[in-house]
């Protein structure tokens, strides 16, 4: 297979009306904001091999664009520190070797002080670069690129610092986030339904996006129907209670598996205190909400709880030309509740909750779209080589970034993986 | 999801032109005659934990019949010993619990001359049931899942004692094989072109299919190209004297993490003596025959070699468009080969070598067809809880019935595994 | 530290009043003996890798003699099968290499009848070299060291081997014991006291030792008291009622670790059937005799009880200066209970049980003697090598042979292992 | 077995001529020393399950204090934080559940900060308590056993932060040590002869001492020589040079294991930098020094290096014999070297260097002295659960407090530890 430069799809500049410095700009200080919450303590923890501490997300974005964009385009750049080129390379092969995943947690040096000097002087270089009009296309596109890996790099902080804190038997809250009024049960699901066909999906170049999201491609779909809103609370806990963790007839064989080894009994971050569930949050433990979407589960679990209810997963192809012709518009990071979000009274199920809130797992495997190319050199890595053994996500999540996501966005996990904002609609 | 009842898919009565009763009893006969080489001890040992001592293929294909059938078909059946239902219950969480599947290898009881008793039992049972004519279509069916459950077993049979011989350090052959000439370099591939469209793939419910193969739906497939052949081991060859298992470029990120860890130097039962590559088969070592398919490759070094090689595996959708107008011939264990073959001079590529020799690897993950509904109870777990971390493999093999094997058949398997006879073709 | 010759310390030619050659084919005919009740299917399992099949056994002190006195002694001597020297090579490495010990099970090849051609082919050689008198010395020490070494196997099979059958769900029964009318309660122990001082312990150089009981030498011993009996099941379940395994203060730390990570709640080969407490024996699952001596506990079980009952293990050295004045008599492998006993009424309580029954743990770790010199060459690999963590183990046991057991005997295993036939009496 | 209260050993007020109040201040303070070259994120990392986290220790320490002494002393006294009680609780078993050992890392609060406001709040409700006149014995000799127990700490404070900096690719240096100048090769070892005979050792009950250092008690010990001064690197180095690592003979059974599984090619942070060793001290990587006593030895590594040298490891009664006689001097942590030191020309050799420098691994297994009690209560769980598989050391280190050592101390690690300052000499 050949592959293509970035250059031809990652070509936007920045967001919408945004001067491309300007949105680098912003974006790098929603890193800093999101860390404002943290002790230094905070930073060091790795709390297992999947994630990392939010010093290394610190550091390593910074990597990508120091050695992504400053080293290519500045003529005899000299790195900050040549270490850092093995300490915060995250799985580059084709950059060379990478300090190992599983000990992120070990480093206490450099320190945050140190990581934030490296910051600031990546930063400084980049705005001359991004002054200068005459930079090329190139260069544009591998800063989009560095700012959309920041955005899911924002997320994965997220994700990770709350596994740090529900690690913690202290249970730090992060930030007290914003509150909604509590919102009545979301009601009955209602079907969106569509006729089968010959549809295209896939990025159509206007924009940016990444490879793992062309080439636009035809796909029979046959015709199917999906559900108006997110599996809730209340409807997961049905299954919690009717025994759903204890019946291996509704599990795949390695979804029973993990039931068995991680002792599973309900959701991730779920606890059961006599007569009530509450669930750890970024604002803390708190009683668990039924209206809110379930999140913290793994696509077994959404599986399962989908063959339990009679129903299916939906694919990505059926997500996507459903989510096609819908406004990008949910509750994102941008909102601040760092959790998804009950379904507000008269909010319209057009399909609703399609963006924001939780990542939707779908029946898809994570492969490659006929006729794939990927990136050109190392970035080629970026999304490619992980095309095995992963579930593909649709959506965004409460802790993805607004201007981070659209309708082909394809996310991708394991399917054992349960510590991201993760949840899921059904299909039948 | 509802499920079908097994007779409506499973209505065949064993091969063509032979009454049930008949092929039952070749089929069984047959597995005997596959364990005519060895001695008693080789049906005890198991391995690894993917494979199974043959003594225990030996009762629990016989448990299948016992369970499946009689205990359903006759009224008050006994079983010839209860705890048979624990000790060869290989995976049926509906049925009961299971003795676990590592420690198949730890039970020096009960003894294989116990279980040819077990075997004689259940046969002698089996024959009358087989010769009363009212007997059920629903019977019907479930013997022919048996039969086909039986083959699966005899190639499994094959596979792990070639582990258990390879295993030890004395490489105890198998049987002498029947050998071809030596055939001649297989000359480069040929390209079988395929134009793009709707396609209908999946089982038409004619004759004998496994659930997992329904229903027959249509799908999308973009113009394509199939190798007319097979790689073979000297183009393997060249992908392992150039550096391939060496170069993190061309892998797959938990490919390159088998490799690793596994320490991947070539295929598996390659051994580099000198200059020479020899190889294990069923008739012990011998030097590599560079004009046989290439064998015993996980999908990771298939899906390696495609991307060194500027191509790409086709989908399963790809292959069986191309398999379904082609009558099923090759190279099957009925052949008494027990390992590949190089094609022949002269043999038709239309293309050549889609059945026998060696499963193929396909670029597509094992999941449900659109609309697929699994068997009911028990058997429903026969296919359907695998469809998650495993990759569609094509066209039988050289330890494969022929009356085992049709275009539209799913066989299944994770993507780190070499002990089947795996091969592969590419497509572009 | 220089080494000693083997000859200087094994000087016996067999037992007493028993030429060598007669006493060789004895205890190899007695192996064989232990062999009877096994099916082939029996040889081949190793049920955990500290056990070993039996027919590895077979071939290893075959080996044995093979390696040690006929490749010496016969010039010229050519293997019998130069891969066995591997195969069936423990744990010398001044031999060479060795085929994985974990592994032993994962061999069907040799068989069970190749191997007995070896086993015959061996002591053809052996017959012919025992008949010469012209031998040296060093050929009857290095014979003698090969008997004893036999002898250790032939128990090691027989605890082996109730693995392997208390592995199976099907509990086999190995052999049908003989059994001795019901005893009565062991009554009170009586305390066996000794003044203190310096007194004189370790191997005199009359007759057979094996080189860790040597050099005799002094040691200071406080004045004591040594219990009069083991410590019979009756007792021991009243620590097991008393809550002993559910309380860690009565535990060493990594005892208490083997309690939680093992989920030990009993002796091994205990289980609770409701009201009763039953016990797999070489003789089949049979209720709990409450008369016996406590048997398959562990180091840590045996400190754990003392020091619930407010006692001590006695040193090596305490049980050493007891044990020397008496005569070797006791419940051996040649009585054919395979079994420890209940002591009889009436029994002479000098102690009583000293030899045979169970090995009896001591609260010594296996060290060497001060001035101690191992044997020469390989054979300094014999003990030598396992002087660190081991704890000291005296006495013999029920499947000891009388003739391999003596008051200076050393035997030693890690503190957490359970499967040899091992209790303990107290001290204080 | 009966337990023996604290009071009866630990009495002593601290250092000579000291005051109990103004020791404790001193030790206190003499942690916060320790800490002063580190930057927050050094307190929070856990780099091998066997270390700790340096605010760990700070906690812990102070924990220590208020469970021992404060809670017991005070009426009502209200624990600081009801959870340290789990998080800083060590391995007592008998005061409550511990939060697992290995997680420790995992705990990014509480902060250094909030650690530091706990042992702010316990100094001052320990002052109070210790300017009580009317306090009792009991508290006397509990805040020596917790002073003796933060001076353990401090050392593992050390050790465990130089290992934090090795496994950090960046090899950060803790402290720029002071340095002697270079001293010249230590020249032949001399022998320092004892006559055999029975010998008292043990502590003698003036001043504090640690249970597992009672009763004095007789024990016979031969005549021996005890080499005058520790083994230096360039004799090490003759054993790594002569292929010590690679030939199994001179080693016991599981230290082969060891340097097989662990890779061992030299001493613990010994690095072959093509023809020089370098070395990793608390004052960064540096050129091996070979006057300097070889240090970060296993007892395995010593044990082979004394067999391969023709001697062997002295027993610890050997060693307390010669030792009681000598005065308590050496380079103790107060010396500030952070590295054992070359012996100076000029050192008398009575035999040199018993104390300080680094901890002798003797041949002696941790064991009970006969007629040994232990403490009462949880502090029973101190010392005393620990006898069994770990090895007895010697004479204190380059990281031990002067006021902490004696000649009866019995320190005890596993034989494959290598961590702490460990090395060795030779007797005969």
């Amino acid at each position: 297979m050949t592959s293509q430069p970035v250059a031809m799809f990652a070509d936007d500049q920045g967001a919408p009306g945004l001067a491309l410095a300007e949105h680098y700009e912003k974006v790098r200080r929603f890193t800093l904001h999101l860390c404002e919450p943290l002790v230094v303590e905070d930073y060091v923890v790795q709390s297992m091999a999947d994630a990392s501490p939010t010093k290394w997300h610190l550091a390593h974005t910074t990597w990508f664009f120091e050695h992504f964009v400053l080293s290519k385009a500045l003529d005899g750049y000299r790195p900050f520190d040549a270490q850092y080129n093995v300490l915060f390379n995250s799985y580059y092969n084709s950059v060379g070797p990478q300090h190992a995943r599983a000990q992120r947690g070990l480093l206490s040096r450099p320190s945050v002080e140190e990581i934030t000097r490296y910051r600031d002087h990546v930063d400084r270089l980049m705005a001359e670069l991004l002054e200068n009009p005459q930079r090329s296309e190139q260069v544009n596109a591998l800063v989009s690129v560095g700012l959309h890996h920041e955005q899911q790099h924002q997320e994965l902080l997220l994700t990770d610092i709350k596994h740090v804190f529900y690690t913690n038997p202290l249970r730090p809250t992060y930030r007290t986030p914003k509150r909604l009024t509590q919102a009545p049960a979301a009601g009955q699901t209602g079907w969106h339904a569509c006729s089968g066909g010959v549809y295209r999906i896939g990025h159509n170049a206007q924009g940016f996006a990444f490879d793992n999201e062309t080439p636009r491609h035809s796909t029979f779909i046959a015709p199917f129907e999906l559900s108006d809103r997110l599996v809730t609370n209340a409807e997961f806990m049905e299954f919690v209670e009717a025994g759903g963790y204890h019946d291996p007839r509704f599990w795949l064989s390695d979804g029973w598996a993990a039931v068995c080894t991680g002792g599973w009994q309900a959701p991730m971050y779920w606890e059961n205190h006599g007569s009530d569930w509450w669930q750890m949050t970024l604002g803390g433990m708190r009683p668990l909400d039924r209206s809110e979407p379930v999140c913290h589960v793994s696509f077994y679990e959404a599986e399962a709880y989908a063959r339990w209810a009679g129903a299916r997963l939906p694919s990505e192809a059926e997500w996507e030309v459903v989510a096609a012709s819908l406004e990008v518009r949910g509750n994102f990071v941008d909102d601040g509740f760092y959790h998804p979000v009950a379904m507000q009274p008269g909010a319209e199920r057009q399909p609703a909750q399609l963006f924001g809130d939780v990542w939707e797992w779908t029946a898809s495997p994570y492969t490659a779209y006929p006729g794939h190319r990927p990136w050109t050199d190392a970035l080629g890595e970026y999304n490619n080589k992980f095309m095995c053994n992963q579930m593909v996500l649709r959506g965004g999540s409460c802790a993805s970034s607004a201007s981070h996501v659209r309708a082909t966005y394809r996310n991708f996990f394991a399917a054992h993986t349960r510590w991201q904002f993760t949840g899921f609609r059904v299909a039948r």
